[in-house]
């Protein structure tokens, strides 16, 4: 580990930091079971059943993307992602995170309109030209049906606006399967792998992140380095030695031994704000399950919650100080700031802000409240980034994903599966009138039509 | 009630509707609470003392900030509001939800660089011509830090820019106490009040919410006059009329009885994002508390969950789906779409989505996912607004601001103040070296070195 590394400090989430109950023994006490879960997670990689742990390597995916960058036309002004959850999170956090808080009028601007809400699509292709556009299609099942009706709307716009499909739709998917994927090659559709071991929320360093990284001109190669960097890191068999291992079993403890299931993301940083709602779905989807390994129902799963330092010292911090010992907040702290801004000197009341910098003034609002948490006994690690750049978000992408799959080992469920949708899906089929889905239907209208009254 | 008023239908929250294990009988067992409760809180309001009930009615407020938007000159195009929390929430979640998706760009764009991270607001005023722009500084104590470090910031801006502070700098702040009514009595700055007895966190219905509204356009005149047709609502004490008396009930009891202290709120409207957001700190900073009404040791509080149908079925739903059942879950539906958007019919296999419309798509999911829900014995309620306009976003806001009330009845708490986060302030305070707070600026530092080492 260099200066220029991620660092995890968890001080503040052991018992001789803050008293918070959490012992060394206790932890010591979960690394057989740490070691056990994490080579598990590398015999999966290495046996090309769990794909994202090699991405950092993947330079042909990254080499594509960077030529289809470098080659679009300069009048493209516009990029509309079409994707929701995993093929949506990832790259709006990266392009978020990376970007500058105010685009410039003459930057290629990316938007990510993301829900199925007519609203926002409706205003955006109303604001934009087909003809300075280019449309991203991502699904890696093909069969995503608010990406579907989005995809149907985009191309009708395009026909409209007398544009060539190919010139203006790439998708990303599965290499071989799908519907998306079948669409694509009938119709000569420039594409982009997710590789089928990889699932979506698991998938922001493949194209799903990189071609709209590269497309707003950021540092791809830096991205997949620092996460490649990290992914070193996490592999180490010792769990104080691993900070993916780290940060999964003080969660798994902080809930299994001290009843707190609430898993705070706060970044300060605004631009983060995408990256905790990323690992919103990371962790809630990965680690919330019916069943563990042996097929037994658990019903178990942390409650992931999003936070922005210090705008949510006004909003919640009342609740993570005074309500109940239920949460382990995670801090993330950039050692360098994005920007600095003097604080001007004025006489009066305000005086005592003058000579200080914002971004000094936000990293003390961030230890004071980390203090203040841990002297009522209630616990949380800060993920230290040297700086915002593109290494430093791989690595810190990369991290909350091998700690995601360690924790699913230590929570004892499959971590890469989501069943629980299937039902609503179902059911949103009947309601659309999808052939074979006729049963659904009836199901839908049955349940309706039976439902006591209560209503006010 | 009309058929043009908001509508909160629980039947998916009842045991008879879902299996969730919430009776009829409980449900009346509480009735008599929520009576005393409720009689609290008007005596309060009548008192003089709970100022947010009586908003609706102030139009002394809405004129003077009416007249003020019709005076701004239409050279100012961009207004920059500088306030954090509950001088922030509301008026953004208001902005968010009356406004197109996308603005057209002869629009007055109005700004919430919110939080103190320079990345945001350095590069708004670098984006921003001091002339062209109007700012809102909000506080209602006046000594919020980061609202007064971005007040120097701004202030300095405009006198690098050569405008005058009192044709662009605009103070909301408590009538009489504070410093910054000290500063805008002392400058002649035009000034609006938030009254002395409603807190940040209930102040959307006054100028921190209407002004920046009428400053957009929007019909604040609806806004107060839905939030008091639901006002009287929530002033009937018989319980299964009362619309905030159920909401709060619903939540205490399955908090209370059934182990479920996460509340999720989910809108399946992207234009209500804010609005989730809004209800956070709300409910959270309310609610979330130590010490009961009788000064016992309680540590009490339901932790609220933002969310957004149907973008979070594809991140948080197959937690809510599989999870532990400790979920209560509230969807807000529009009866009338914001918009709509007709999904174009193609051959192959999206076949199925032609003839329907995005909105419909939307209002299928919502219905699928409350149902699959139900089948599992996991509640939800759902409001229904009539359609998203001013009226409605009025008693939309003013709903939940009874319920809360009404919920720290039934806790058992004060649901006005914010005692939890003092002493992180005061830490803050000291790494600052503000004057008088020497001692806690020692307290961090030794603390801080005392500290044992614990990092990867």
């Amino acid at each position: 580990m260099t200066d220029d590394a991620i660092r995890v400090d968890y001080a503040l989430a052991m018992d001789d930091g803050s008293g918070c109950g959490l012992t060394n023994a206790q932890l010591e006490a979960e690394a057989p079971a740490f070691e056990r879960g994490l080579r598990r997670v590398l015999a999966e990689a290495e046996g090309g059943r769990l794909g994202f742990w090699g991405l950092p390597d993947d330079t042909i995916d990254l080499e594509k993307v960077q030529a289809f960058a470098s080659e679009l036309s300069d009048a493209v002004t516009d990029i509309v992602v079409l994707g929701i959850g995993g093929s949506s999170l990832g790259g709006r956090a990266l392009v978020e995170a990376l970007g500058p808080a105010v685009a410039p009028p003459d930057a290629r601007r990316i938007h990510y309109p993301d829900n199925s809400d007519p609203w926002r699509l409706d205003g955006l292709l109303r604001a934009l030209d087909p003809k300075a556009t280019l449309a991203v299609v991502i699904s890696k099942s093909g069969g995503t049906v608010e990406t579907a009706a989005q995809l149907l709307v985009v191309r009708q716009w395009f026909r409209d606006g007398g544009v060539a499909m190919k010139d203006h739709l790439v998708a990303i998917t599965d290499p071989e399967s799908g519907l998306l994927r079948s669409l694509a090659d009938t119709e000569g559709l420039r594409s982009f792998d997710i590789p089928s071991n990889v699932g979506g929320r698991f998938s922001v360093l493949t194209p799903v992140g990189l071609l709209p990284g590269a497309l707003a001109g950021f540092d791809m190669a830096g991205l997949l380095k620092g996460a490649g960097a990290m992914r070193d890191r996490c592999a180490r068999t010792v769990l104080k030695e691993n900070p993916a291992g780290i940060v999964a079993a003080l969660h798994v403890l902080h809930h299994r031994l001290h009843g707190r299931p609430i898993h705070v993301m706060m970044p300060y940083s605004d631009a983060l704000r995408g990256y905790a709602n990323w690992f919103v779905q990371l962790w809630a989807e990965s680690l919330g399950k019916r069943l563990d390994r042996q097929e037994r129902v658990v019903e178990t799963g942390p409650t992931p919650l999003p936070a922005v330092g210090a705008t949510d010292q006004h909003a919640q911090v009342q609740l993570f100080m005074e309500g109940p010992k239920d949460k382990l907040v995670t801090f993330v702290a950039l050692d360098q700031p994005l920007a600095k801004r003097a604080i001007p000197t004025e006489e009066g009341p305000y005086a005592y802000l003058g000579g200080h910098d914002l971004a000094e003034l936000l990293d003390y609002e961030r230890r004071a409240t980390a203090l203040a948490l841990a002297g009522d006994g209630r616990p949380s690690l800060t993920i230290h980034l040297p700086r915002l750049d593109a290494p430093a978000l791989g690595g810190l992408f990369f991290l909350m994903e091998a700690a995601t799959a360690i924790a699913g080992e230590l929570y004892g469920i499959d971590a890469f599966d989501q069943p629980g949708v299937e039902l609503g899906k179902r059911l949103a089929y009947g309601l659309l009138g999808r052939k074979g889905y006729e049963d659904a239907a009836s199901e839908v209208q049955e349940l309706e039509r039976t439902l006591p009254r209560h209503r006010v």
